[in-house]
């Protein structure tokens, strides 16, 4: 079987190499799906641009940055946007996302008598962060256009944790509430949902 | 005269917008350039995509969110990089400057107490950083290919913050150095930084 032409090189995680695999898996473009064990990481590490994981090889080069490399994935598959304009959305909404993803990614890491604190700190910030969000939402089920892309697939990946402390979240935000069931309901996706490794985060 | 076809908002600071305005400079491309004081900006606020500053008006369209805006403003003006993989260097290089930027910023913002231990800080962030940026730079003064990118002028804006507290921050890192001078050459970021507005930050 030939080689698929990209490799992704992560630990056993979902965190910020997960944007990519939704990314390839919507658009049912083959990958290597490398993840590796910790203790080979201070080996592999001085070899990477910027020292740090994901990165993704491809023709022989290599890319790190999460998601600058999920974006030239989503350009390579036809996800980025059809216009320049509507890229420059997917990026603007994608680079705002970060700020949903720290008030969620900061629970996991806190102590057990902060976790309530962070808790109550996301669940504070995510009805305007959304309501938002909401309001730059396309109406048929795609934030950006008339189809899917990258920031769809970046959304419900936060989302997806989002929701998992705060089920309630999107009540109330019909739009949002349809892109999560787009990307669910995307061929692609759903396959790759079905058979993903199980990890912590 | 015509209306530009480019209307960037934000506060009389370089900060967030600059490279926004570095990009348009470098390129030529006329656009407005609106600085607006703080206490207008509760009543612009609602009406910004997501309650923030920067933003770009293109085409009865707002765009948000720095990095989004200046990859856009690069890409209409050609410098964006001239391959899908010179564009996803140059996002990686842009996103991963977000670091160096975090450690000089927090400077600015730090008690006077907290000032020195921060510059210690950045002091010790930067020659590692520097040095890999240094190996994943070109060697003719330009990051990504043969040409001005974004990156480059990027990497000026927070760089040139960064050589105001550590002088010499750049020396032994050649390249990185002319790509300094690279930027500082072009005729319109020259012409741009002898007239711009003296701002705190
Ligand atoms: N801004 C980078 C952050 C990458 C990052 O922090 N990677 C972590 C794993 S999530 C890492 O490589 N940690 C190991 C190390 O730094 O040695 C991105 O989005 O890719
Ligand atoms: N991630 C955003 C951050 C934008 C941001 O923090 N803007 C600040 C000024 S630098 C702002 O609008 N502050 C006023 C406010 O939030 O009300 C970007 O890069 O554009």
């Amino acid at each position: 079987m030939a080689q698929p032409k990209y490799r992704l090189i992560y630990f056993n995680l979902r965190a910020r190499a997960e944007a990519t695999r939704l990314v390839f898996a919507a658009a049912g473009v083959e990958y290597e799906d490398v993840r590796i064990p910790r203790d080979k990481w201070p080996d592999l590490k001085p070899n990477t641009p910027m020292g740090q994981l994901p990165v993704l090889e491809v023709g022989g080069v290599t890319l790190c940055q999460s998601m600058a490399i999920a974006r030239f994935a989503a350009k390579e598959t036809g996800l980025a946007g059809k216009t320049a304009l509507e890229q420059a959305h997917a990026d603007m909404l994608v680079d705002g996302i970060d700020d949903l993803r720290g008030k969620q990614a900061v629970i996991r890491k806190a102590s057990e008598d902060r976790k309530e604190q962070c808790k109550k700190e996301l669940a504070d910030f995510a009805p305007d962060f959304l309501g938002k969000y909401e309001k730059l939402c396309g109406p048929h089920g795609h934030l950006v256009g008339d189809s899917l892309t990258w920031a769809d697939l970046v959304f419900y990946d936060v989302m997806s944790k989002v929701l998992a402390v705060l089920p309630g979240a999107l009540d109330g935000l019909p739009r949002l509430a349809k892109v999560m069931d787009t990307v669910t309901a995307n061929e692609g996706v759903a396959a790759w949902l079905a058979k993903r490794p199980d990890t912590p985060h």
